[in-house]
């Protein structure tokens, strides 16, 4: 079964409902899958079967979908395009998609604790997982963006953004797929620190897409230069913001050669892969 | 340390930030507490060290939480008050509302990975939780909800959105108190059903009492009649209401008779309190 069967079905279990129509609506609006890939390399670079992240995998990318929901709202950055379709609160409506960002988020964990390991293990992950998703991590990093809205120039502000909004969540899956392969917890902190580059990187690298490429490109709105956000690319202006994230996936490479026992060429394929990304 | 300082130290790991703040307004602007309180209730019952339902307690106070502040946003409900102080929204703003709400559900679940009890127990108490809180649950009540502003009546339908709506978040510390006390799945299930019948009774007597209360009385607007919502008054009307709901509590007293080995008087107690309430 190939990642998109075994996302959708992940929402099987759930009663049929409007609500269940915008989270599959959104779920499945041609989304990268990013995220779960990045959980499977760390798994394939241990040699560990796969299947053993799917339910992580999927609860990733449910907390993603939900992000992106939420964040499309009117009161939030008030997107009416995402990946060339309709935003979810377009396509049905505000109501819908409040209650279906909740549902998928909500939904993300009780998919992840039906993994078949040892139960502290997932409880762990479980725990890992809503740290770096709620208001210490990734929420942090959108609170921090939406009171960013001002023409103040400040590296520190803009990497904590990065840092949190972003990062959390390019971490979280190598976090949990070093867990899932059984590694120690100094290892799960190195792929924390990999992770945090990647963010960094992947960020810096949405702002000089936005800068560059057009709308019907990019399958969405430019709402950041609408809602003048504090970018990487008002910040460093688009040369230094290019020499930055190439700078950065350097360091991760680097930081991916120091792991021990682990075959490398799975993430760092992934991570040409989002380097060569054009949306 | 009473259940108040428990629950507001529950959120000490989390970063300052304005939506922290917005977290912490909500969920300390007078809830009466009324699902902490029933999972305490069954500890109690089996004699067991309450300490041990702290973690769950508060997450479903969380849970609850979350669930008013997306539900009073303008996209749903539109309400101004809540327990007579502004709604999430009014007193900050719609965007750190909703990341307000997200981050108190994730929270929710980070907390009560943190449950110190055999893993296997928690992690299924936590997939009870997210599934009583989610989309075949609360968020179905509430889509039901949102779908049935219209002037039809129908028993079903009511039903269904109070016992999603309502009856799960009232049910959930019921069953998660028996997993705590190692009861059997037969008893969880009887807790279920008393759960169920304590939310219809619950919800009929919020219909009650939105028709016979004045906003000041209740400390918030009756968002139901002016969004012409399908409730039990329309459906019934007030008499044959009160006539249900007291029907309804005393099938609770006899389920409740029904459990072995477990004293009775604390959820007892409770019930008749939460009968005799006046908001």
């Amino acid at each position: 079964m190939d990642f998109e069967e075994i996302l959708i079905r992940s929402l099987d279990s759930i009663k049929p409902s409007r609500v269940k129509e915008a989270m599959e609506y959104s779920l499945m609006a041609g989304g990268k899958r990013i995220r779960p890939n990045l959980l499977y390399d760390v798994l394939k670079g241990y040699g560990v079967d796969t299947s053993l992240g799917d339910h992580f995998a999927c609860s990733i990318e449910l907390i993603h979908t939900y992000s992106l929901i939420h964040d499309d709202l009117p009161a939030m950055d008030n997107d009416d395009l995402r990946r060339g379709k309709l935003t979810c609160h377009k396509q049905f409506d505000e109501a819908t998609a409040i209650l279906a960002g909740d549902g998928l988020l909500t939904h993300a964990f009780e998919y992840a604790s039906l993994t078949k390991y040892d139960a502290t293990v997932v409880l762990d992950c479980i725990r890992l997982l809503a740290n770096m998703a709620g208001s210490s991590g990734m929420i942090y990093g959108q609170c921090l963006d939406i009171d960013g809205n001002c023409t103040e120039t400040n590296v520190d502000d803009l990497n904590n953004i990065e840092l949190y909004k972003t990062g959390c969540l390019l971490t979280i899956p190598l976090m949990i797929g070093a867990k899932l392969s059984g590694k120690s917890n100094d290892v799960v902190e190195q792929f924390k620190k990999i992770g945090n580059k990647i963010g960094y990187a992947f960020q810096i690298q949405d702002d000089i897409l936005d800068a560059t490429m057009t709308q019907q490109q990019l399958g969405k709105t430019n709402s950041d230069e609408r809602n003048q956000k504090l970018t990487s690319i008002s910040l460093y202006g688009l040369d230094k913001a290019i020499c930055i994230m190439n700078d950065t996936y350097d360091e991760c490479f680097e930081l991916i050669d120091e792991l021990q026992g682990f075959n490398t060429c799975y993430i760092k394929d992934r991570l040409l892969q989002i380097k060569a990304r054009s949306n």
